[in-house]
């Protein structure tokens, strides 16, 4: 596909500066730019980078004003990083989009199809699942009894979903993901072994709701699992039984929920992060990479640091401490040896 | 399904207060609880639910004494938390099992099947593989060459079990899970690159032993990767290879147990925990959750907490100060203050 | 499959001492020998065992000087580690591959087949696909459009890989592994939700590339997210959008790399390391297990531990002082009231 600066401005409604017949096939980053390519200016640090790019477009903020000579031609936004976003997401929707039921498929007679749906080869639809308009269903995936999808979704190749799960519209899972697998519940008898308590709820997950590649969010002992409106959660993310996590909440990849804890909404988790069972954590709550949260945490736009989890600023200045243990117990020790040496002690 | 409160008490050994005909269809938590639900109440935290709830009957400890009008039906039974899990088990028991070989399955004419399996769509059973009775192979398994399943084992969707794997009876692998792959077994060449050394041992899990969605159990170099009798490993846990875990040990989720490692019986690990290589550790090790042990660990029954870990009451008192490290640091600094300008030196 | 130590000792270039005529037909730890296995001996503290083991065959380095009696046949070899693996790797490159193209299969008529194939059942192979000579892919993979796989390239069973992703030759790809699938990547918009941002870059995995079980490697936003020639990663690893791992860098299970990182070439981490986005790591660096980096490491061959990771000597110093920091605290305290008694203050 090929674009003018000319349509591209339009599509933008920015304003060109420069070639309004320049032409791009391709995306790049500003440092790495290459002639048919359009790149953005939105991060200062970047801006040096414009003098030299040899991309053939560049989308700059409203008010940038060059300090030199740039051989690109300029688009004008508002909003360079969400114009960009903008024109990836125009690009994305004129990829071809796969269609219609291939050969190979397994749909029982009972399911309720939608219109305007893929279902790729080797994917299964169970009994009384039912599939939603313009629902993508990418091979090799399992869609199980009683399953309901809504509107628009995409389910990336190799996804399973256990029976019983409600998937909203507007929804991205990513390849390999797992919904409804039982939640981790066993009963302790009396000669240390255990039994498996029986995971008979489900999984709901609400609309615009993104989940990354081999994301597990097991379905509820009793009742249901929870992922609300606008959630996004990255690759490796694990949700157990009973999980509810708050609408727009974004996690990135490998966190961990434990079983009945409550993920309050617009709360930003880093890599890698744990949250105990049976807590709640309230809206707003930042927890940096690799924290781990124990306790309940009650008061919203906290952020947290460190494993198990303390205010953000507490845990930086005691690792500062941490760091030079060493110099401070030296430094200890010396006191130690003055007042010995002066004999000074308690009488 | 349906059940009155006779039928119920007749399953579970129970005494009836209240309605003997009322009826429920459902499960609910005491907190949600709706009519036609049933609920349990174990822990004392959630008594005062009980004189709310709307659930039509609610499972009691023989000994709870109310203090208030309850409108539920009671039933009294000697562990209303086991009697739960037993009625869910009862009703997981009923619900319709899927059975015989669907179309689209690719089964080597060498495979030996059991009686009344089933064998989903789109899965592969190899060469020489042998299936026992009653086995349940969900859609878009693959079984490879000469593994071995045992009796009433379920493999739900997408399991990849390669070569040689053996598995027990009663066990459960949730979807996605991956067993017998390659150990991560390289050996240095002079060039700073890595020669791969070939893993040709396999996988041994005995039998009721449960492993959530995602878990990878890796061969080993030579001899066999063994998980035991009773072993429960939640998702995304990783067992590299030459490891063995004692029976029945209970790993939460995102657990990684790095190669030739020992683990002994009835440990329980919390999530996030990280194991390292050619260790051991013993029978009844508790490992609070994103401990990393990094040493053998030879008394049974320690608790561990950090990374690393270091016994727990160990860890918690120092976290303690880490917390107030500014603080102690500031006396620490004062103290210094003091003795220099009150003149006091080492002579 | 049988040898003779004499077959053995000439594929080894070794020496015997023993019976030449020795059968083995199975390999086993030292510690584990039985007859008719060979075991090796490179770890001095293994020593002991060689004055014990059934093993027929032992291959030990050329300097070993036993001080008793040994039973096995002893084959002498430079390094008897090495000679392992490559005696491993004959053996298992004797082992039966699967060939050809099973039924069952999804191919695109314009995808492009090279010689000697396997393609297993249930497997997809997208528009335009170039598959290259030897590749085996196992049962239930999913190739996307325009993807490109190299020579000798093993694909084992469920691996996903998206559309324009680019594989070189004599790469390993474990089980369930997904490749490709979107970086994460949103945009804030003004009501706490996120706009996404479309993914439309690939990922190039060069040759000679090893991914364990369930690695998820993400699409460049913009770009490519690259993994260079050499590369090792263990199960469960997640490398995000636009990262690039420099040459035979090897990261045990677990590991998560942030967006836009750039790892040099020959680093080690260990299990579930995290690297922060956005930061370069120089070549060499060694990260132990759970280690976070949150900065840019300048410095080649660094050796660093901690969550944030700090140089490994000081981790580990001020790591025994956190362990004993009750005492240190008393000690403190101790002084404190000292000086409190003897009345010394500043002035």
């Amino acid at each position: 596909m090929e674009f003018t600066a000319k349509q591209i401005a339009e599509i933008l409604n920015g304003k060109i500066e420069g070639d309004e017949n320049a032409i791009v096939n391709n995306f790049a980053k500003i440092e790495e730019g290459k002639p048919n390519a359009i790149s953005f200016l939105a991060n200062p640090k970047y801006t040096h980078y414009i003098y030299e790019t040899e991309s053939s477009i560049v989308l700059v903020n409203e008010d940038f004003e060059p300090q030199k000579k740039i051989n690109s031609t300029l688009i004008r936004v508002p909003d360079a990083y969400k114009a960009l976003a903008k024109l990836l997401d125009v690009y994305n929707s004129m990829m071809e989009k796969p269609n219609g039921i291939e050969k190979n498929t397994h749909i029982h007679k009972k399911a309720k199809l939608g219109k305007d749906i893929y279902v790729g080869a080797f994917s299964y639809i169970g009994k009384e699942a039912v599939i939603g308009d313009n629902v993508l269903i990418y091979p090799g995936c399992y869609i199980g009894n009683n399953v309901s999808i809504g509107d628009n979704t995409i389910i990336y190749p190799g996804v399973k979903i256990y029976y019983n799960t409600i998937i909203g519209k507007n929804c991205v899972i990513h390849a390999g993901s797992v919904i409804g697998a039982d939640g981790f519940g066993f009963a302790p008898v009396q000669d240390d072994a255990f039994v498996k308590i029986a995971q008979i709820g489900n999984v709901i997950i609400e609309d615009n709701v993104e989940l990354g590649a081999l994301v597990t969010i097991d379905r509820a002992t009793m009742g249901s699992t929870i992922i609300r409106t606008g959630v996004r959660l990255d690759n490796h993310n694990h949700v157990a039984h009973n999980v509810e996590i708050g609408r727009n909440t974004v996690i990135a990849a490998q966190g961990g929920i434990a079983g009945s804890s409550k993920i309050g909404e617009n709360c930003m988790f880093g890599g890698q992060v744990g949250i105990a069972p049976h807590i709640l954590v309230a809206n707003g709550t930042k927890v940096a990479a690799t924290g781990a949260i124990s306790n309940t945490i009650k008061t919203e736009n906290t952020a947290v640091m460190g494993a198990p989890a303390i205010e953000i600023s507490n845990f930086r200045r005691s690792f500062i401490h941490f760091r030079n243990l060493d110099k401070i117990v030296k430094k200890l020790e010396k006191l130690e040896k003055i007042i010995e040496e002066n004999n000074l002690t308690i009488e």
